[in-house]
């Protein structure tokens, strides 16, 4: 799981709205795609200049811009500037650890979302910062990298019959939040085999490993709670359409959304139950099993030192031990041994310990 | 417990309201059982075409259709598309892992609970997911499986003389929660009384599957209250009657199932009390024991460590010992050997170890 | 502690309102005792047919109508024809494991409430239902049990001068509430004195069955806590006279008893959070007297294991062993073991083991 | 810290309003104090008759009367007919173990307060309760106790110039207030300066005394957050000037009593943060302590065990032994001794245990 | 961590709004900074008198008077008298122990907020407390220390372009606040820092001294969450714009710094989860270390213990040993051992300990 905290301390003492890239440079160039449609149309174009982008602000169709990196500064600014967005919106979407959020900026709304990455080999699940500009006719998209998680509602767009295609900005900004949700349940799906796989490994031989890849499971839980939680709140807002700019139809489909953060949520609050449960299974077995050792310890050592005492005593060396010489002395000691050591079975025999 | 997530990732990518089904198909062939019924009257038909349901619509009669098996799309569109219904809603029909929940379309309400039915020899408890429709004189039941727990109700509206045959679909819709929250109560009778059993295993011979079985029945009663804290939720807002489609007289049986619901979610909250403390008290009891043990250790090697030294020493071969030569050297090594044990147990009593 | 769930199980598959005792039956008979009084008069009566309650329904006096027992559907069911009671009010009342709670039927308000009678000899504090339906001038109430908690009230009843005789039945309602929450007031004495008695022991001589009964009292704190506060709630809403038939006059005395429900409950967690104080207390001390015996132990075996080594090596048998024939062999060797104990025990000196 | 429940026992049975101490008598006889202000006078007067007290009643001047010590059923009855108060304030005021509250009756306001008492030597805190009547010209002040506590107050009235002398029985409220919550200070800052010892104490020389004291202090805590939460609410409730014998000019100073109340939260809920991180380090460090032994022990035992073995299988007396008449046998079975030690003391440096 | 609680018990008695210092003294002498500014000039002056002060108090412009050092009570009493200040803020102001808050006196808004230190060499982060009062053409604020701190704000008034230039007071407590929270992120990221070097060492060679300072980390969590939570109360009312003296256009910059606080509150919330995780897994690893060294000790003592009593036997000096005698008895003897000691391996093989 990423870092939480991305350095934002180079930003100290630079006045609001100063525009500083804060996270890990991803992306060589910045790449911006437009999308232009209308119930009869759909155009597509790739660009690297914003004056283009320009042109599709006034058309009357819906344009959707996305752009794949956020560390070039100056393109973002001419991006706010072309399109009238404030400078504290644009702040925050070149800083990549925001928690989600919705802004109502009067003229637009600012919605700031994590993607979750699922994890590569021996790497981590990892955040990926979304922000949106819906306004009245057009939606910006930010994205830290260039992916291809919209690339479904790409296509949707292209083939001509899809609702999509009549709706307006709001349902588009719906659809990249339901992909940005359903991204979730997959990686939610591989954690919960690799709970489940886990599960077994803590039943039959628990390794430290495994112990450390739960505790490890468990913290990420803790890290996505906290990024889904105020997803939810966001949406939520957005549903209760205090915007003029969230139609009446699209509410419904918010709503379904919602109802998805909600399920994410507990799922993750099911797998940290869990996982709890599978600590506390382990360190009942660990204390269990120490128990065991220590029975076994004790009574090794409670049969054999009084045995081994006796031995010592007739291997000293007086002159004058008169056991030493009599004929069935000998035996008679190791009778004796024999029912020391019965007597001790029995005794731990009593005591439940065999 | 079945477990929380089914998976959803086959869905990834598709646009809302798309009709794929999520979760295991547990039945051959939807079976559809249609009741329509009046105070006078009470129709009873069993169907697999939804051409015939569709009679049922305009009729003035209450018309009550259930529906066993969710997993074939094309029926379940066409009950939509003759019935009314948001393609959203049908989708959520479709998909076995919706946490219970109430939704108002307007035309009809929407409503998702969990029947929860009893572990069978050496499985688990198993949820089943009921969605109802409850339109202004029809009432449309989703069930995963075929089973008999709504045949209660059915032999009610089939006796002509109880209140139900002179309800809506409202009442109707009481009945059958009511009958998914009294599943709850047999399911918890049977677990109490296996946390009972419990607790005397844990009392006298606590085995680690005792403990495991406790942690597992923990972390049912998590999942447990996970599911019947929504329903709450859902027949509350039910039955504050925001919609004209629930009748005023219909509220206080609602209230009623309000306060099982509540009722199942105490009981839930004391079970895992109650395991909780059975846990604490192996703890405990684990931590006695062990130190129990650790005691009968140190006895025994503090009392024989010195006295085998001791022989020890008279047990080495100098040519020059004088001790060896003494005429009562034994005896009096014997004697001190004792004095040593006795210091010994005397010290131990004191500190309370014996 | 009762338990807390009754059976319900024998009533699933009943439509609601169905009249079915659940619980243990306490009583043989039920016993029905009618007090009906003005500020004139008060007149009492033992009776077991309601026809006769009948005639204190119209009368203009307040009428409290008491029933020992209810376990008889027949004879409650009579009641409730007569007093105008709804059929879920009914089935409530023979249910013995509500939830307290109030309800308002519009005609009369219905309140649910958990006795606490106090522990017998060996036994366990137990838990009784008290119903009572609050009418405009009537009050019936039921308890489970015949018992003498609400003598008090009528010993006031009697005596002609108390303010209750000038009351109507939502002041007599407070009264009763009034003797049920001092009950709890007198069983959380006594269990505060047992904490004490175990606080005593468990600083002195911890033993099993002391840490097992603070266990149990523990759990018996979350019953209490689960039973009252409730039972806080429904007081709560009594006094915010949402319903005519509480009078002004009567606010203030409920919101005393309120006043009392939140020094139960307060109480209660101050016990809970004693009790687990004591077991931690309890296991730091046992932690402490693991490590007290360990080191003992360790200090020992450290001690004398290096000594028995070397008395062990000078009793071989070996022909040529040049020590053995020294004049001062035995003598050096015992010097060496005395150098060897002393260092170990500054060693232990150093580490403060000793 | 006192207990903090009374026996009401006592109390069962009688009707509301009966005028039984509640509580541990503190005081022989009870003492009236009165003081009369206006920004003119300041007249100030002892008594023992109530008669004298319903002079000041009717006068246009502020009184303040204050009683030291409860438990004079008669005395107090009378100051109630006196100055007309309900016989629940009267029952409330006579009860030593009431929760901080505000009762708003319409006539006059009843507020009552814990004092918390700094611990003498050996003994514990305490607290006392403060109950106050504040009408509209006049203020009943009831202590458990004589002290001092309200001498800065007095003087305050004294010396003609202060504030107070211009303001109504409300602002002489909060200056009582404000001494109470200044008391809660002093004896957090003996706390403060307690728990800073016992955590030099804890990670040094840590003994079983230390570690009982801070389990002592956390339940300190917690009894103490139960007291001023609840005057917190009553001091906030207060300030929201419902009543209108509460004016606007002393808002401001309520206000400020109620800040340092939270601060008096907030620096309890600190403490308590502080005692579970002292027992947490604690325990590590024992748990530390004890791995510490352990791997003593293990290294002792399995360096001379081995040793001990081979010392023991040349002190064998067989006829037929080959080694013992070996001319350089004993040398060779010393350098195999220190071979084995040497390779157990490699493989323990191996595992960092040494 | 500065400690929580600063000595008021001085003040205890004294008269509500008595200027009396409470905290630690800082500086020597009080430094007044004075900034005058409109768009068109910014006049900077130091000064120590407060005479001079008054007469920025009704220019046009826009006057920021800054005090660091609040010891001086005269100073603080006629800057109070100058600018129409309530008594109670001047001692709030001298009370280096607020809790931050937001005051509205009508006139003027009260603010109070901590700034966060980083810690310097061999010592810990350090609070100190930053009051505002907002008028309606001017600003003061109060430092208890010199600091630069402010600088940057300085800076920006400096240069004349920037936005803030154009601004009232409200916008520059916006900016002093978002230094002060600028501060906050600062010392995170070094703690963040701290926190992933002390992972690495929990996981390879965790010391006594490593779990010590989680334990103090994960304590100075809990001391920031608390300064932060009332800091983010406080600015959310301030956005909330109840005053006129906060323009709209500042409420969307102080969203922004809202936001940063919600921010601050979630890094310390995933520290805290970050260093209990760490300890659980510390202590998880402890548990297992010591389970692997009891069982090198059960180990090393069952195969020895047996064996030394074998030869223990042999080592007797009974006169009638027939196996003494025999040829092969001492290889005999050996072959036992091994049978002996092969089978324990063999055991403790099959028990997994191996």
């Amino acid at each position: 799981m990423a870092r939480m905290m991305k350095r934002r301390s180079k930003k100290t003492g630079l006045p609001p709205g100063a525009l500083v890239y804060v996270g890990e440079k991803k992306l060589e160039k910045v790449r911006i795609t437009i999308m232009s449609y209308d119930p009869e149309r759909c155009e597509e174009k790739r660009t690297e200049s914003v004056a283009e982008c320009a042109t599709f602000r006034d058309a009357p169709s819906v344009t959707w811009l996305n752009v794949d990196g956020i560390h070039d500064a100056g393109l973002i600014q001419e991006l706010g500037r072309c399109f009238g967005i404030h400078s504290l919106t644009l702040e925050d979407i070149m800083t990549a650890s925001q928690r989600p959020k919705l802004e109502d900026y009067g003229d637009y709304l600012f919605l700031v979302a994590r993607m979750l990455h699922p994890r590569t080999d021996g790497g981590e699940e990892r955040f990926e910062q979304v922000s949106m500009v819906i306004g009245p006719n057009f939606l910006l998209s930010f994205l830290e990298d260039a992916g291809d998680v919209f690339e479904g509602v790409r296509e949707r767009l292209r083939g001509g019959k899809a609702r999509i295609r009549n709706q307006g900005p709001d349902y588009l900004a719906y659809s990249l939040l339901d992909a940005v949700v359903d991204g979730y349940f997959g990686v939610l799906e591989s954690i919960g085999d690799e709970i489940e796989k886990l599960e077994g490994e803590i039943l039959q031989e628990p390794q430290e490993s495994t112990v450390r890849r739960i505790h490890q499971l468990k913290r990420e839980m803790i890290f996505l709670r906290k990024s889904v939680w105020p997803l939810r709140e966001a949406i939520a807002r957005l549903e209760r359409r205090d915007s003029p700019l969230v139609k009446e139809t699209t509410a419904v489909f918010l709503k379904d959304v919602y109802d998805h953060t909600i399920q994410v949520i507990d799922t993750v609050e099911t797998f940290r139950d869990m996982l709890t449960g599978m600590l506390d299974t382990y360190l009942t077995s660990v204390s269990n099993r120490m128990n065991e050792v220590m029975k076994v310890l004790t009574l090794i050592a409670t049969i054999f030192m009084p045995l081994t005492f006796i031995a010592g005593v007739y291997g000293m060396n007086f002159r004058f031990m008169p056991e030493l010489g009599w004929r069935w002395g000998y035996w008679a000691v190791l009778g004796v041994m024999a029912a020391v050591a019965g007597t001790m079975i029995v005794y731990f025999k009593r005591k439940k310990w065999l």
